[in-house]
């Protein structure tokens, strides 16, 4: 019988666990190497992390950290990368679906194979749709040279574009994903109970803090956001976000 | 024993096939659509496929032909879609993973699950990178106002900073993925034999012609996608590409 149509096991503790632990190479500001490491720590899959890069405010600062390098046969931005013995996974994707499959009984990916794939097709839609917008287009450009465009007329318009795009997709997540419940405590993304898709939307709407981009627009969306805060292991894989924040935020007062 | 440890049938008549047809939605020109197309011919399953959209060459053709809906449940871009019975599946990493799966023991996915991993992999990167850079910032802009941004001067910084990132891919692809053969009939993309990646990435690389741009700066690579060309199906899924193909250039000799 194919796995996909395993018995969903809804403890973490499953007894299928590596016998050394799995390397995961990340960048800590970064959504999808968040909710892989999160994935981890809710799983209590034996892991290392290494760090491969630290984004910097400008490009002025880069090459003052050491860069760790990623595993022979990571392509550039390869990240966030696995290793587990002779295995070599990369993309949050990939790396979701790897340890899902093999060490947890699909975990936090829905209960039956529809909402199964369903997680699994959100989980794509997020990294290409939500992240390629709110991101690249929004967000990236207003912070890091590196993805700006070479004027700021062609920077400022690839941003303004960017947000009509975002508006579009948070209506989305708002009337159509948060759209069935009707207390704010009890409404997940996919499934009535939290998935992987909850905790990657999560990481990656955080993102907008960076540039203090505000969800009041979309109350269920915000309401939603903050409950997934309170969630176990949210404050362990978003430390440097917070600081990374701060540092702006003091830079902003500074420019004042 | 966890499905990602069976053994992989090479042969794509695999006795477990759906009962009724599978509908498969899909957009002809999108890159992503063809290779499931192509994926479903490979492997003899079943399918009926439905055209939910037609590109056209700017926006005041839209409108013009019916659109026919995705499926309930489709986010926005959600293509290629699949239904099978219960179950909805899209995006085309997801269609792809469950398709080989569920009915043909990971058909081109690789033998072994290191190669298997790599294949997964490889596929999110191409969604991500390649298509985003050689889509979404070098060809797309050049023809559809969709993608442009508000101004010639954004428009022209968009696709000209995209070119730089995609000379970068295209030498990764070249000198890393290519790199290990001398004969470059026998030479694919992650192993011996050919995989999912190789025909996602012609795939995309195909979106090339609609610009005329010309890889004769990676040989390796344009001999190996002149030996895409001859496999079985591809000029079934590519139809549309080859008149759209046409009509870019009837359109340019017009307006010379």
């Amino acid at each position: 019988m194919n796995s996909i149509f395993r018995r969903n096991n809804s403890e973490s503790g499953d007894a299928n666990k590596p016998t050394k632990p799995v390397t995961l190479y990340v960048i800590r500001l970064s959504p999808g190497c968040r909710v892989t490491w999160w994935y981890l720590i809710q799983t209590k899959i034996p892991y290392t992390l290494v760090d491969v890069d630290v984004i910097t405010l400008d490009d002025k600062e880069e090459g003052t950290t050491e860069k760790k390098k990623l595993p022979e046969g990571c392509p550039p931005e390869g990240v966030p990368a696995l290793v587990d013995g002779d295995i070599l996974v990369f993309g949050v994707h990939s790396v979701l679906r790897y340890l899902s499959s093999r060490y947890c009984s699909y975990y936090a990916f829905g209960k039956t194979l529809p909402t199964r794939m369903r997680v699994e097709s959100l989980i794509e839609w997020t990294e290409n749709e939500l992240h390629r917008v709110l991101g690249y287009r929004c967000v990236y450009p207003q912070i890091s040279q590196k993805y700006r465009l070479p004027s700021n007329l062609a920077s400022d318009q690839l941003v303004e574009t960017g947000f009509k795009e975002l508006a579009f997709l948070l209506e989305y997540l708002e009337n159509k994903l948060l759209a069935t419940g009707t207390s704010t405590s009890s409404v997940y993304l996919c499934d009535k109970e939290l998935t992987v898709v909850d905790f990657f939307v999560a990481t990656i709407l955080m993102q907008a803090e960076w540039i203090s981009f505000d969800l009041r627009l979309w109350p269920k969306l915000k309401s939603w956001l903050g409950s997934m805060k309170s969630q176990n292991g949210w404050d362990q894989v978003h430390k440097v976000h917070r600081e990374f924040v701060q540092e702006l935020k003091v830079l902003n007062e500074a420019s004042l």
